[in-house]
């Protein structure tokens, strides 16, 4: 059984290709009685308009893409891609539309990826994750004129939608909860020094410690398990150490709990830790990882449904991503 | 700037619009000077071919399709997709050719997702994995006649690729493992039962049984972590309760060793787990989970060079997943 084509509709009925081709596009040139008889064929065959017939004549591809700029060992171990794509793509099937997706390990790679995406059709809009410091992607999706949607940046987009996110209450929330169990001497284990969040993070940080009249160091962890060992190691060398850290994902946090030994210290005896992010990564191990817990799914739902607007109307709007609500458990302690 | 058509290239040129097309056709038509100067230009331009005018003259959309049945909130816990998702972009990719991705919660919808792929010709071919018991796919899939990759399975299909699973060996380096330490009833808690791979898991499990002339029960546990604790608290309130507990994947394994107090045991001293699958989650738990480690990734991309050729020579072959090894960690002891 090859897919139905029109001559196959024809042959069934009885008519010329023609015939089938008028009344499947609605317009004049046969009887009423013979559109029917042909409609009723082209539905028990199973026909319709490939994609590629349609996009010719809509200049649509009803497909949106994403570009996921990790590398694929990475990726498998932070849940929240997966979540995004399970957010992204349950809006558009109910909208009947498809989700292209492509990994990129580096920027040339992910900017030749768009350029092919629209020059070929193969996308009506993109959403763009992870923006970078000194970012070269909204320029080029704004020369393409590709519909974009940004996912968490605080930096408005002329032409495109925006989930913004806020990093001022989650910065604030985490010194909250560590000065009320006592710690003064806060340690910061940061993401990939490219992003621009970490770049927010760390000013969101810095902010919240002037007002809570604590010191914060910093270093930088990468979002990996060893990175996240690594940069801890770094801060418990120095002669004032922390005795809390913030870790800006949940990757990092569990595997400095889960290396505790190694790193000869106990948590939460010695170190409080916190998370960015939550995770099923933070619920079993043991102590469980204080983290923030927030809507990834949900957010990317909002995000396909700005995209589909953008890419019918035109209409860029801008939204917040679903504010992270802390979640206390064991690995945070009084000191 | 929009994306360059054939009319901007004209322009630019000043050559009539036929002459474009022919020149970028390699027809005759124009003089070999006027081509090269229109071949340049659109270069310039960074013109291509619309992918779906690409997709009407060739019959190919460039694009092969997977759906990952699962609810988008088990899909994200288990990392078991997300690195299938990288390891078949990533040889897809090399090859010019797009993944396009969809989520089903049931079999109907992932059903009419194959065939609207394929009418709507936005597929070449498929990779379907998580066979099932009567699973209707890949007789709709051959009666569409979409090009398909089975991943893990142990039947042949015919007209279509299969890398085959083999559960026997894993079963019984499995036993082997606990037997030697002294285990002899062992307790299985295992995935959903209306997956094929359950079934040969259990037939695995029970034929190396009586080789090593233990005692297996079993409880389903349907991957998910509250549904592997029900199952464990299900086998651990039997009489003779095993002393030792293989499961179907990571999520259960690692549940039940994070909730040992609430379940009143301790892991390894009253039971020793043990999973299927590796990923971070047995590593960072405690104790770490004895697992079997596999290559999902490069299975993946397998699957994903089987599909291109099947595809592009009609040739259906069969292979092997990646065979899996024992990583024993702390959760396995002598008892």
């Amino acid at each position: 059984m090859k897919r139905p084509t029109i001559i196959d509709i024809a042959r069934e009925v009885g008519v010329s290709k023609a015939a089938v081709s008028y009344a499947l596009n609605g317009r004049g040139g046969v009887s009423a009685r013979t559109r029917e008889r042909i409609l009723e064929v082209a539905a028990e065959l199973g026909w319709r308009a490939s994609s590629a017939a349609r996009a010719l004549s809509s200049d649509r591809a009803a497909c949106v893409g994403i570009v996921l700029a990790r590398s694929p060992e990475v990726l498998h171990t932070e849940p929240f891609f997966m979540q995004m794509v399970a957010g992204l793509e349950r809006t558009l099937s109910e909208h009947g539309v498809s989700l292209q997706l492509a990994l990129a390990t580096d920027t040339a790679t992910e900017l030749a990826t768009y350029q092919r995406w629209w020059a070929e059709r193969r996308v009506d809009g993109v959403v763009v994750t992870d923006l970078r410091v000194s970012d070269p992607r909204p320029q080029l999706l704004r020369e393409l004129g590709t519909p974009t949607v940004f996912f968490g940046t605080a930096e408005p987009m002329p032409g495109s939608s925006v989930l913004r996110v806020n990093e001022n209450d989650v910065a604030r929330a985490a010194l909250a909860h560590l000065v009320e169990l006592g710690h003064q001497r806060i340690g910061h284990v940061q993401g990939p020094r490219d992003l621009q969040h970490t770049v927010r993070r760390e000013q969101a940080l810095r902010a919240a410690a002037r007002d809570f009249d604590v010191v914060i160091s910093r270093a930088a962890g990468g979002y990996t398990e060893e990175g996240g060992v690594r940069a801890t190691r770094r801060l418990l060398a120095a002669r004032d150490r922390p005795t809390a850290i913030v870790y800006d994902n949940d990757v990092m946090a569990v595997a400095v709990v889960a290396g505790a030994d190694d790193l000869g210290i106990g948590v939460p005896a010695d170190l409080s830790v916190l998370a960015w992010d939550d995770s099923m990564l933070c619920r079993v191990v043991r102590p469980a990882v204080t983290a923030f817990a927030h809507g990834v799914a949900q957010d990317a739902a909002t995000a396909a449904r700005m995209l589909l607007e953008l890419v019918e109307t035109g209409a860029a709007e801008d939204g917040e991503l679903s504010s992270r609500h802390l979640v206390p458990r064991a690995s945070t302690a009084a000191r």
